[in-house]
């Protein structure tokens, strides 16, 4: 069981143009409720955190963002909302949570969590994160990994290092793993593995080698830390983006603090926690992975949001498909939003926001995104090449539809 | 040459459901501009006429299209409009406009062409409408029968009678037809067959035989008969009809034809000519088809629609595909209408006429219509099932979108 405070992060940044024009860059994929659940993915992951929590959870996003988060999440002062000035990757942001939670609570364990995955079993989150504050607190860097279920080519991955040994690798790895000893760091937890290394997103081939040996876990972007700790190492890693944050920090609740803020954020380095603090701490054997078999997608483009569709309770047209079958077709079309839709044999996601009645015939693995003054067909198969268009909005004088 | 006047007929009915929402029953496919022309089907059909008329054109539509025809083509009073009180389907129609023609100019000779077919290839028209005329001057019910492209299983076929006779059939035909001298039927000029029967649509096993015998042709639905012969065969196969047509037309011009009008027409037998007929009439030899290579289409869904913009002088996105292919794409995308589109490799085609901006990726033969009220994405490979969807719409109270 986890001994010390713990308090979470959740980074809500990224524009992204990947479901475009669901998502635009005034309102990003945290601030929408891709599930038909009634509340968005920032209200779901906050939900999550917050019986977790021993502190409020922070939420660091952009200034821009400020507001509509406030409005979402910031109304019971449940939450701490920080606002950055301008976007300088997840490092910083992270950074700057852990400095003002060590100086609140320096034996604190911070746990960063993105503000727009979907995961589908709290229960199973809530066990894993409760072993990465144990692992955490033996000094470790420690990161979720999500035991895939398929060569999916949309994701990093994560190595754990040692042979595995059936059945008893386990307690193997908690017992004598090559790391403890040597380095300072408690003993691994039973459940929790080091990291031999961060890998990106694979081929094909390469995925489907990943999930044959058994030693690969997804990169959820998931990261358990002492906040002091991950600072301390940041400080060896890259000294003025550590110093600049505590700095910061250092004047919260004073009057001295919005001023500071301003000028020391748009020095820090812009740069990933990935590649800033895991990928060089892996190699020093100071990063443990826990695995965790609970459902999880980044939602990164219409595909991963289709399949999920599929999986989640989202309105189905028909109530099942019975209105396609009635006409002979396999059809299974997901709704989300207001729009009235109809279908003759077609396999297909639809997100409305008009009121425009909506018609489909013969569709196979199509997302349509209905909006006001956009509109998007898609085949899912193609859906990373959204970026492609999205990008040509700027230079065709359509940037206002970003 | 053709001896007699000729006045053409322009049956301009018939709803449709397998362009919706493109067309609606306040706006069938009759009054679009289906080819981005800037002139609708009918507009189209008309000019195509006037050339070779010698009297106005008769367009019989309903009654609660006769506005928009009017506006459409009967400014210049070059076009006489007949409002039918409401639709007996295309004999009655057409027999009105042959009893008012018959009044004027017994010996004149009539051509009904649809309202809302396409012609890609006016002087090939003009010249099989003349030897169809000439053909009709000797006593025939005459056809013009399309050669077909490709098997089609959306057109009904016309069987020519008789063997073939590589290189000297036509000549055969016309000197020895096997019908003249025993029907007291003139005999036929060159270019002109008796025609065995009239075929439905087939299925593409069927389809792909009578392309193989050589002696088929598509049933474009164009006739040209003396307007009397008209009438005195239909006085044979049903009396009542030509008796009632001949009894409205006799008021024509005097202030007894509205009531006249209202009171016969409801009693008319609603059929079409093929049935009222042509049928009867080619198993007594007196029809005969002139063949013409002209491009046709009925434009009958939007998978025939959307490869006539493949063919036709339309809005092609970025000026041939530039745009796509510098993706990597092969794409192919049409766009009637005013919509702004952009896509990545799609072979699609775009009906839009709202100002929202309309973005495709990975679209392969899709069919996209943006109306403001109604939203429709298809499948051209399934667009025959659009019907089913139309259907339902009166049935989910939705009739308004009809």
């Amino acid at each position: 069981m986890p001994q010390l405070p713990f308090v979470p992060v959740i980074p809500a940044g990224g524009a992204g143009t990947r479901l475009w024009p669901l998502s635009r860059r005034s309102r990003p994929k945290f601030l929408l409720d891709l599930t038909g659940e009634g509340r968005s993915l920032l209200q779901s992951t906050v939900e999550r955190l917050i019986p977790l929590a021993d502190g409020p959870p922070i939420v660091v996003t952009g200034a821009v963002h400020e507001a509509a988060v406030r409005e979402q999440v910031g109304g019971s002062g449940a939450v701490r909302v920080v606002a950055e000035p301008s976007p300088r990757n997840s490092m910083p942001a992270i950074a700057l949570a852990a400095a003002l939670v060590e100086r609140e609570q320096p034996e604190a364990i911070i746990g960063s969590f993105a503000a727009d995955h979907l995961i589908d079993d709290d229960a199973a989150f809530t066990r894993a994160v409760a072993l990465a504050r144990e692992t955490a607190e033996r000094g470790y860097l420690v990161t979720l990994g999500i035991t895939p279920t398929h060569p999916a080519t949309g994701f990093g991955y994560i190595e754990r290092s040692g042979q595995r040994a059936p059945g008893s690798q386990e307690g193997r790895d908690a017992a004598a793993g090559p790391l403890s000893g040597t380095t300072g760091l408690g003993a691994l937890p039973p459940g929790a593995h080091p990291v031999a290394r961060f890998v990106e997103k694979p081929d094909r081939e390469r995925a489907e080698q990943f999930l044959s040996t058994g030693r690969f876990l997804w990169n959820a972007g998931m990261f358990v830390v002492r906040a002091s700790l991950l600072l301390d190492e940041l400080a060896v890693q890259i000294p003025s983006l550590a110093a600049g944050v505590r700095e910061i920090a250092a004047t919260a609740g004073t009057e001295r603090y919005p001023a500071v803020f301003e000028r020391v954020w748009p020095r820090l380095t812009a740069i990933a926690i990935d590649h800033a603090l895991a990928e060089p701490l892996a190699l020093e054997g100071k990063v443990a992975v826990v695995p965790a078999a609970f459902g999880w997608d980044d939602v990164g483009d219409f595909a991963a949001l289709a399949r999920q569709l599929r999986e989640h309770p989202v309105r189905a047209l028909g109530e099942g498909g019975e209105r396609a079958s009635a006409d002979g077709g396999d059809g299974d079309v997901r709704v989300l939003g207001s729009a009235t839709v109809d279908a003759v044999s077609s396999r297909a996601t639809v997100y409305g926001s008009t009121d425009r009645h909506i018609a489909l015939v013969g569709l196979d693995g199509i997302s349509i995104v209905d909006t006001e003054d956009a509109l998007l067909v898609l085949a899912d198969e193609q859906a990373q090449d959204l970026s492609v268009l999205v990008a040509r909005l700027e230079r065709c004088g359509l940037g206002r539809l970003r």
